[in-house]
This record gives structure tokens, C-alpha cells and sequence, in this order.
């Protein structure tokens, strides 16, 4: 039943704010993270505008001025608050805000329950469907966020005690993986959900290449740490550089050097940091950098999906592990491909050709961000293992950290 | 008693907060604002750090990273945490920081007990008295603060309903009262508490001069307005000019027109303009400008000390009026030279001849901010009565808004 | 013979700088712009580094100093000259510099006549080469960079007198040439020069498509502003909305409205907008907003490559028609393609399959910019004719509207 | 003659400008410089829109929009071109501005020649009078301005080769001369010409106080650097630290250590470190601290003039002695009071009791200002010695280095 999965979702959401104070629910730590309360409302309001208000006959908002509040981004739908102002609002209060949850829930309950199963119509399916994977979109910057806010405070609180399958454990050796030329089918085939950045489906031709089995891992990286890979713009994209010298990088987020030893804020607090575990929280300037300090460069995204083998979504360290930080990589073949950490492709995020944005606000969607960001493919330790898949897109800025991002080497045969 | 006045100063602090939800404590509108909790904190901070671990044998502060946390500006006591990064913090939590009071209340009381009340040395008590004059200080704060915060929020949150005092009410008529040339001290002279910038007391001599009977009304600022007085550069000092532009200044901060209308938020929330009371919130610019534009000028600090009448503190319009408002001006003779609203003055916040700053960081409380600033004289709604003196000097920047700050005209005879 | 080629395209940069007055050369408009006596010493500074000191035995530089001076960007040559500071600079004179032209000149020819045509090391000409495209590169920049610099001043001083092939003349009607699904290769072919950006030749897929016969003319262009296109965000990429408001961007660069009717600002000085000539000095945001308003879309970089022919450059309207002004479509078929206008295509600047940047400082020359910028295609009015190519990308951010760029529509079909 | 007087000045302004080559004159190195034509441009302006305009009849502006180009800031007066932007004009040429500068200079001969000495009228005498006063400081400016220019350039070009008179000389030793108590007059009495911000002189009470012979030298402040003193707050104002650190000022303006030896670029190129020169190029932020941690303090204005003798002026180091720098201090009793340095008093510059500005844009001349500066007082080696009076009052931002200012200090008794 689709209300089962709306429930179960709707539920993994809250179970992720367990930890919380309510004086956590309230910080935005740079114009990039949400404060916890918002992430909660503004999905709730995804449903009230493009469904219930649409759907459900006679449906009152719960509160008129939350769409100004809660609504992210859609020109279309109103006037969204600058989003840089939303950690200033105190009200509505976190009690509010479960309450704002519940009565969107209940009438959602309503609508979704009154209709014979199969009575339902396709548009609302579909939108019902998008409004969840928008929430487990929501999961994830969620627990970045919340990385995030906690990662600012000199206290270094712990959102989660540290899980035994963290503990040191040697990474795969790195081996390469080779792959044909090929002409080859890109984008979403099926018939299931996906979003419309993942269409259409297109041939492409792809040049022999080879691909690293795993991902890069802090050890790797503190080499070309060493190495003075910080010091040498010729390492470095131009944008790359500007941005790096003028940001002070030294080291990826959240790493800092206590007493010459590097430690890592995590979701578990601070850590010694571990060699063997994947390099996590670099921008792609960053990953460009150590991919021609190491004399390789990065895959695109074309060669990214060719080379994923969706089968392996399911052994993956996804969300549902509890992990909430990437772990060593382990076993043979292709490794981590799929949760772990997103992967930086080499690819800009643009449209696929025939590409059209859906009429309307819900247009509003992926159309307009396909600029200036970058592709990263297959999910982390913070993505719902039944929100990916091979042909999903994630896009962020060259310049962006706060999300779980690594780097998997790829290189011309 | 010492520690009856202590106690009674504390309680007025939290007393403030009562009305506030736990969210609410959290919120940095700006840089200049912190967030309530960290009021509640810093000022209990004052008192250990200054107090309790000098005098009291064998104190343990309550917990050694609040030293960074809760540390305003005093570089010679460890490092501050970056005044924009208060509102970074969601921990300690607010009943965290209850509990922190609450520890440093029982230690004081244990310090200011067990020794006859006539054995205090006077550096202690004054250092006593210090604290709870800073903690005043900071209940003013807090109260400015907590109107910034809510002022940010669409939903223009009620601190407190409106009280019957300030319903509508016809301002007393503006006349000018005389005083002749004079030669006269100024500065503090008594025995009592006062601050170091309110000596040494020196003579000064001042030229005759007009003072007005009362704080210009928001109906004579709207006259300005309307006259375009936000729009001549003729009537502004240049500074002023130039940030008023790139601010966009229309109106005083917290005006704001809905249908042609002029509303004002206030901590009773959103509320029509009344044109009886004094204007408000207005930068030192914008006062020069008015009076510009009226043909006066702005009173010295001199002028304004030498003409207050001390007497009259009694009656004015302090914190604890419970309005939180400037009122009309209601009499005949000087009014609301005390309370209602800080009165700019034409002087530069700068040392009096002779001044030296106290040793050690208690010496940082003062002299490093006696440049770039400008006096303001008289208390207002926000202010403890029993803080203020006719020879307090308070002090914000020329641009600076959010205090409850207002306008009295002066003239040359 | 090289050298005669060397000494046309010197003389060529020296010709362009003919309207010049010494106090031209000085400014720096914006940190995009550089001033003309910059450009001047600079392409000389590129012989001098890469050429000179290599290949010519006991070649003493001019100036020790120009080395920091006047290199542009290539951190592997010592310490570059912050690009803003560019115009900080009154000496060396604008005398000294022709001086320092005449001697690196006049070492150039001794390199290359002293031997023998057919005995150039390869390497030799190649970087000579390099260094000849290097400057006609900057023969652009130095047109696009006094434009700028004469738009900023009030007087509105002419760079050339008007020429009477820019006389109103109807732009030919706007048609579709229909270009079919396609296996093509992709990439510089041949044996002659090239940039390293251009290769590797790859093949690759490309739609069906169509592709307009023109470019977008100024009187189409002002019905899009007429429509409210800069006030409606839904035609907006997300990132050209955010820069376009914040740059209070209401029409292309150089427009002005005069008593209501619309100018621009040429080499020619201020001339009424002619609605038949090509819309010029658009953002690649601005070009991508008209097409979404239009229903259209840009060009992929593929789709211009394969549609372009490339025996049409000849009669393009390039910097030797002495135009400096793009001009209303004339013809029949496919029409300004080479020349008139830099054509934004929907392609991020990144490197073909393969592509590896050259060893050493030269290897800076593009590889380090394939971030966070879009292809453009064709050439200008302002760029020399035998520079271009069918394979030639150029490259701006996507904020850029300083050059000479238009639009050229595109669609699926 | 008046004229005789004019024609002086005006001849001095453009002998200052006899080193420069045409490229100097173009060049803003910051907002606060302004390029040499156009200093040398509104000082016409200034004899054209005040006075030629006014009382030469049917006097025609030499060109409309030098009105635009060369006003300063008054408001009342057309719309200035912003001053950041003055920089970027190459149009009007050198050659130009002295053209218009020899119109201005034409009609002012006729305008003053025309007319019996005696009869001119009141107003015109004092116009032309502040005109020539006014151009004095731009004088100043001129030369501040260009050694600023110099000193942005790597190449440190020499404005004037070193006089003998900078040769090492031991300065006289430090000493304190005592002042009584006192009451006394203060501002211009005379009937001379002097600017509004001189009068009205009134009555003020100085306590006694002591004062340096002499101004702090180089080598004494090398002792405040070498105490740490540019790494300690607690020397500093609160402002004053904010802006040391984020500017990172770790010595004076022009100061630059090569292989561990201080140099100092001046008019004569880049010279050694001369320890017996008075420090220069100080901010007030430094001057404050340099005090501070000496023990002592800056004078206020009014010590200053009741401590200055007029007479002294004779003997001082102006622009007229050509050396553009400031000298050791040589002889007895109150050393370099006039000329070398402006001295920064401790006192903010604010209107004396009951000024009030000139009626018309001639009263934006001075009273616009008086926020957020502080006085300095005694001219400089790049003032002209018939500028200068002991009434005069200089006024800089507390951060502004780029002028010949220095220390003198000042205590208690």
C-alpha cells in the first residue's frame, strides 16, 4: 500500500531527529544547511501544496503563512523566504512543527486511504511518489546538517555513539578495473520512479577506460597532504586554487590536527582519524587535485554508470546500516560503488539530450540547477538504500564539502 | 544585604525570559545580537571568572569550555568565541545553562555568607556590584535582543500582550526650556557605584543653550519622512548618507508600511503607529539628519548632564513599568529626560581628562571602545531604574538601530 | 616565412592600438579587463619566457622585473602579478613598452632568420605558432577590453568612426535547417595548429536537431525585455536569476535607455539601438533565459561543430572587415556562423576523451579552466579571421557579457 | 595682488606634477587616492563653479560635463561621479586638463584684472581666497596621492631623487614640557582667511598636562613592533585591533622588511630605515596603541593649540623645503610642532560650539564631515607653509595611513 510507504518514510524522518534537543532543531550553520525544523516542515509542506491542497477536496493548510516558511525554492508557488534567513526563526516551535506533521499526515491518511487501491490516479501516484523521495532527499541533509552544526561547536556533541563495525580494519588493495570501448544506453529505462534529470535515455560512446575497485582512503589522501598537494597549484583547477587559498583549505572538512595528530569530526564525535577508512567530505576541487597529484583523473559519469552493477545496491552502507560514516572497503571486484560515500564524476550536471522540465512549479525541480554543479553518482552512508539507484544524478558545486563525498580514481586505457 | 540584591537582580534577569520558548533562545539575528542563552550564560561567567575563582577557596568552574564560550571580548581571559558564532551553538542547552546559573547563584551565596556582612573587602564588593550592574546591562539586552529576533520573524511573535498604558494618549506640547552659560562639573562624584567612564570628574564650561521639553514623536519623524527627508543628502553627514543608502533606510528599523499604513513592531508585536509616542529606533544619523532638517541640532553630553534633574529618575518610564515602550510625553517642565528612550547626543564617546582604565581585564570593560562610538544619555523603557545615573554615559555606533533610542532637540541661544 | 607572419600579426596588435591615447592604455575597468599597454607587453612577455630564453643563446630579457609584471597566470613562471592590480601600474610607460616590444622583436628575428626555413626544430615553430595565436587572442581582448573601458566613462569616447556597411539593412528571416541523428567525429583533425583543447578527435552521437539560420536579433531580444523576461524567474537558470537580481540586470551590457528609447554603446561611440543587428554582449544566463522564454534551446558544442562549414569563414564579418560591430543577417541558408558573434553553446567547458594538458608551464595554457565555464563557438567581429576554426572553443563564465556574445537557437525535433 | 597670489598657487600645483609621466596621472591606487588629472581638474572646477559661473558675466564652462566628472561629493551641485569610478576615466587626456586648466586660469584674469583691487566685493575675495586654500590641499593630496601610486608599483619608481637634508642625523632626545592648568581660547580669532571648522573660538578648561618635544621617532616605534606590539590587544581599541588584524598590519604604511632589514618606500624611491626620522604613515589605531604601550597618550586638540606657537611655522619643514619627507628632529624646547607630520589628537573632529556650516553647496565643505574622524593639527612635509595656522583643524578616518601623519605624545601631570 502506498500509505504504508508514505508512513514508513514520513517515520525514518522523525526516527532521525531522536537525538536532538530542540535547541538543535534551530541552527542554520552556513546558508548551505537547513535548521532540523525546517528540513521537517518543508517536506510536509511538499505534500500540503502539490498534493493535498490539490487532491484533497475542502483541505485547509494548516497555517497560511507557512508557505512563505517552508517552500525551498519554487518561484512559482509564492515567495519563498531567503534562504539564508531560515536559521532566524525561532517560531514556529519544534512542538508546532510535529503537530504541522501530524495534521499533514492525517489528511494524507485520508486521502490516500478513502480511494480503492487501484482507483488511483497515475498524476497522484506519481506525486505522492515524488514527495518521498523528495523526504529521504531530506533524510540525508538531514544528518549532513546536522554533521555540520554540530561540527561548529567547540563542545563537539555526539549525535550517535560509535558502532563496533567503525573499528580499524585494513582496506582492499587498490586494483584496477578495465572496461572496454563501448557504445552504450545512459539514463532511466524502467517504468518505476525516477527523477527527470535521469531522462531521456540515450546512446553514447564510450572510450576504453579502467576504474579503481574502491574508493580513495584517508591514508591516500594524507600523502598528498604530505606531499605539499595543498602548496602546488599545479595540481590544482584555476577556480580550484582561487577558492582553496582564499577558504584556507589545509585538509578536507572536518579534519583538524590535535597535538600533530589528525583527528575527524564525525555523527560519533571526534575521532582519531582512520587510515583505512574512505576520504570523505572533499570538494571536487579537492578530488581533481588528488586525481592529478596521483596522475589519474576522475570518471564521468557516462563511464560511472556503464561500469555500476545495480545488484550491489543491497550489500551497500546505506542510512539503514546506522553507520553514518563510510567504512574500509572490503571484499573483491568493484567495491563501494554503491552507498559509502557519493563519487565525484568529472561530468558537469547538464541536461540529457531531449531533456524537458515537467510543466508547472514541480518544473522546478532539476531544470534550473543544471549549472555550474557537478555530477556525483551512487549514494552514502547517509542515502536511504531505497532511494538510489545506477542511474541516479546528485549534483552539488565544485566548491561544496558538508555532503558525505569522495573521490574513486578512474584512468584512460 | 549584598547577595538579597544579588539574588533580586538574577531573578529579574530570568524573570525576562519567562515569556520565551526554548527556541527562542538560541536565534542570532545579527552580529550585534546574541542569542538569549548566551546572555544567561555570559553574565553568570563574569561572576566566576572575576569572582568566584579569585575569592572563593577551592571553586571549580562549572565547566572549563564555557570559558570560551561565554567570554565576550575580554582578550586578556583566554580566547572569545567570534561574536557572529553565538548563534552556532545549540549546546549547552538552555536548561544546561540554568543549571550553570544555578551553580554559580549557590557558590556566590556561599561567598557572600559565611562572611560578615562588614568584613567584605571593598574590592570584592565592588567587583559584586560590577557583576550586577553588568547583568543589567544585559537584562536591557536582552530585552532589544529578543525585539530583533522576533522583528526578523513573518509571524511577528507577541513577547507581551499590550498594556493598557500605552493606549493613545495626546503628547505634551514641545517647548524649549533655557539654560544659561555655565561653568560646571560633570562626571560622577559620589561615593556609590558608577563606572569608570563617568570619571574623573572635571569642570567643564558650556555656552548657553535651548534644550527641548521632550523626545521628538513619531508624528513630527513622519513629517521628516514625508518632507523626504530619507531622500536629501543635504540634511545628512556624509557617513550617514552613504550608509542609509546602502542600507536602503526608509524609516526607523521595526516600521514598516501594509496598505499605506505605517505599523510598527514592537515587543507586543505588530502594532499601528502611534503618532503620540516618541520616535524610536533610530540611528544616530538619522537623528542628525532630523535635526537638520528642523532647523536644531543635538545636544551635547555636557548640556544634557547639566540640565538633567536626578529626582525625576523616579518617575519615568523604566523596565520596570512593565511597558516596554517609549509613552507620550505627559506634564509640563523637562520629561522623559529619564527613561523611555536613550537620547543620542552631538558627543563622541571618548575618555574624560585624566581617565585610565582599570588593570587587568576588568580594565577591558570601558576604554578600548571610547572611539568610532557616540553618547547616549538617560536610560530607557528597557533599563533597570536602579541602574541608571545622571552621569551614565552609554554608547552604540553612529548606524546602530536596534537600542530603544530616540531624539531630543537642542539649540544654540 | 614565419617571421613574415611574426611581423604581420605584431604589427596588426600595434595597428589596432592606432586611436589609442597614452592615457587609454592605463586603465583597468574590471578585473576581467586588462589595460592595452598590459595586452602589449604581455604577448611580448610570452616570446620572451617561452621562446627567448630557450631557444636564443645569450638572449638577455628587457627587465628582470617584467617577468612578475607581465605574466598572466602561468604559476609554474615565477610569481604573477595579482590580475586586479593589473591597472595599478603607470610604468613601465606606454614608450617603454613599445621599446620592449621593438626588442623582442627584433631578437626574433634573429631567431628565426639566422636559420635555415626547413631546419626549425618542430618545437620551435610550434611555440612560435602558439605565441602568434597566443596574441591574436589578445587582439580580441584588447577591442573587447577598450569597449569596456570607453563604455565606463561618461564622455563616451569613439574608438573609430562609424562605417557605412552598419547602416540599418533588414536582417534576413529567421528559419530552421534541419540537421539529421548522427555517428560524427568531433575534435581538430587535421596537421596544422590547434589548441591543446581541441583534441583528441572523438566520435561521438549526436540527435537529430535544428538549428536556426541567424542569430538572435536585438529586436527579438527586446521583446523578451518587453515581456518581463528579466523580472520572471521561471525562464531562469537558478544560479542567472540569483547574479542577474544582484547585478540589477535589466538588459544586455552597453544598453541604455535615453528619454525612452533604447542606445548602445559601440566602438563606434553611442549609436540608437538597430533592432535588425544581432543582440550582443549577453551572459550565456541571459542567452539561456531567452531561449527558455522563446520555447527553444541553445546548441549543444557538438551540434554547432557538426552543422558548421567551415569554407564559410571566409566571408565572415571578422576584426579585418574593420567592423568591430556585428551585422544584420544577409542571405540565404546558414548564416553568421563564422564571425559577427561568439555563439553560446549549452556545453560546460570540459576536455574531450583523452585529453592530457601539455608538460610544464605551457601545459597551463587551458586544461586549468575546464571548470565552471561554457563553449563558445565561432568568432567575432573582433577576432582575427585566420585564428578561427570549425574546432575552435572558447570559453567564458556563464556571467561573462563583456565579448562579443550572441545567441543562436537551437531545438530538438 | 590677488591675482599675483592666484597665479603663484596655481603654478605650484602644476610644478608638482613636472616628474610625472602622462600614465602617472591616470592612476587611482585606492578609493581614497584620486588620480592626478583629476586633481588637478577639480581645483578648476571648483574656480568654475563657484566663482567663474557666478561673477564673470557670460562666462561659458569650458565643458558641460566636467561638472559631472569633477565635482567632489557636493550634493547640491549636479551628481558626482562616484569616487571609486575616478579611476577609470583616460578621457579627458593630460593635455586636455591643462587646456581647461588654462581657460579657467584665462578667465579668472580677466575676472580679477578687470576690477580696481579695492572694489572687489567681499564675497568674491573670500571665494577666491577659499578656492586657493583649497587648492593647497589638494596640493597635499597630489603628492600623498602619487607616492601611494608609486608604492603599489613593483618597479618603486623615485618621484624625486633624496635630498642631502635626509641624510642620517640624530634626532634631539625626548623630553616633556609641562603646561598649568588653564583656561583659554580656542579656534580662529583673527580676520584673516580660515575655514568654518575653526571658529566660533570659545573658552575651554585644560587640566595641566605635559607634552614630547618632539615626534616618536622610527627607531621608537621599532621598539613597540619588536615588543610584540602589533600582536597584543590589550594595547589597542577594540576597533582598532579588528581592523589591525583583518588588514594584518604588522608595521607602517610603506614599511617592507627585505632579508630581514627594514626598508620604507618614500618619494625618494625605496630607502633604508632611518631610525632618527619621526614614524610616519601611522593610523590613529597605531598611534593610540604606540601610546598605550608607551604608558602615555595622545594630546587632544586643545592641548595642542594652547601648546603651539605660530611663530614656529617659519622655521618648519613644509612642501616648500622640498625634502617630501619628514626630517630628525634638531634643536631645543618644542621641536617640529609645524610642519614634518600631522600629529593625531586624541580628539574627534565635531563642530566647536555653535558652528554652523556656510548657506549653499560651500557649506558642504566642511560640517558633513564631522563624524566618525579625529583632528590632527600642525601641517606636514607636503604641506604648503602659507597653509597652515594653529587653529587648523585636519580630520582623517582613525584607520587612514596614506597621509604624512605621525605621534607625538602626551601625559597627565
Amino acid at each position: 500500500m502506498l500509505f504504508d510507504h508514505y508512513r514508513q518514510i514520513r517515520q525514518q524522518t522523525e526516527a532521525l531527529c531522536q537525538p536532538l534537543l530542540v535547541e538543535d532543531y534551530v541552527i542554520q550553520s552556513m546558508d548551505d544547511v537547513s535548521p532540523p525544523k525546517w528540513h521537517l516542515a518543508h517536506v510536509s509542506w511538499f505534500f500540503e501544496t502539490f498534493i493535498l491542497q490539490k487532491y484533497l477536496p475542502g483541505y485547509q493548510p494548516y497555517q497560511e503563512q507557512f508557505a512563505c516558511l517552508f517552500n525551498s525554492y519554487y518561484k512559482g508557488v509564492g515567495k519563498p523566504l531567503p534562504r539564508p534567513r531560515r536559521g532566524l526563526l525561532s517560531r514556529p516551535s519544534v512542538t508546532e512543527i510535529y503537530r504541522y506533521r501530524a495534521y499533514v499526515d492525517e489528511h494524507m491518511a485520508a486521502l490516500l486511504a478513502t480511494l480503492p487501491e487501484h482507483s488511483y490516479s497515475t498524476a497522484l501516484q506519481e506525486l505522492v511518489t515524488l514527495g518521498l523521495n523528495h523526504e529521504q532527499q531530506h533524510q540525508e541533509l538531514l544528518l549532513t546538517d546536522i554533521k555540520h552544526i554540530f561540527a561548529q561547536n567547540p563542545l563537539q556533541p555526539v549525535y550517535q555513539e560509535k558502532t563496533a563495525v567503525l573499528e580499524n580494519q585494513e582496506a582492499a588493495p587498490l586494483q584496477w578495473i578495465d572496461f572496454p570501448e563501448s557504445e552504450t544506453g545512459i539514463g532511466y529505462a524502467g517504468s518505476g520512479f525516477h527523477f527527470d534529470n535521469e531522462v531521456p535515455r540515450h546512446r553514447v560512446l564510450i572510450p576504453a577506460f579502467s576504474l579503481a575497485n574502491r574508493l580513495v582512503t584517508s591514508g591516500e589522501y594524507l600523502q598528498f597532504i604530505d606531499d605539499g598537494g595543498y602548496e602546488n597549484p599545479l595540481f590544482w583547477l584555476s577556480d580550484g586554487w582561487a577558492f582553496s587559498r582564499k577558504a584556507s583549505w589545509q585538509a578536507p572538512l572536518y579534519w583538524q590536527k590535535i597535538d600533530d595528530r589528525w583527528h575527524v569530526m564525525t555523527l560519533h564525535g571526534l575521532q582519531p582519524l582512520v587510515k583505512d577508512q574512505p576520504v570523505c567530505h572533499v570538494s571536487y576541487y579537492e578530488a581533481n587535485a588528488f586525481a592529478a597529484w596521483a596522475g589519474k583523473r576522475l570518471p564521468t559519469e557516462m563511464e560511472w554508470e556503464y561500469s555500476a552493477d545495480e545488484s550491489r545496491i543491497a550489500g551497500g552502507n546505506f542510512l539503514e546500516s546506522g553507520c553514518f560514516h563510510p567504512r574500509p572497503a572490503a571484499g573483491d571486484d568493484m567495491l563501494q560503488q554503491f552507498g559509502d560515500l557519493w563519487e565525484w564524476t568529472q561530468s558537469p550536471y547538464i541536461p540529457y539530450p531531449g531533456y524537458r522540465p515537467a510543466p508547472g512549479a514541480i518544473g522546478e525541480y532539476n531544470g534550473k540547477f543544471m549549472c555550474n554543479q557537478m555530477v556525483l553518482r551512487g549514494g552514502s552512508c547517509a542515502t536511504p538504500a531505497g532511494h538510489i539507484r545506477k542511474t541516479y544524478r546528485n549534483f552539488f558545486y565544485p566548491h561544496n564539502r558538508w555532503q558525505f563525498m569522495g573521490i574513486r580514481l578512474a584512468d584512460d586505457r
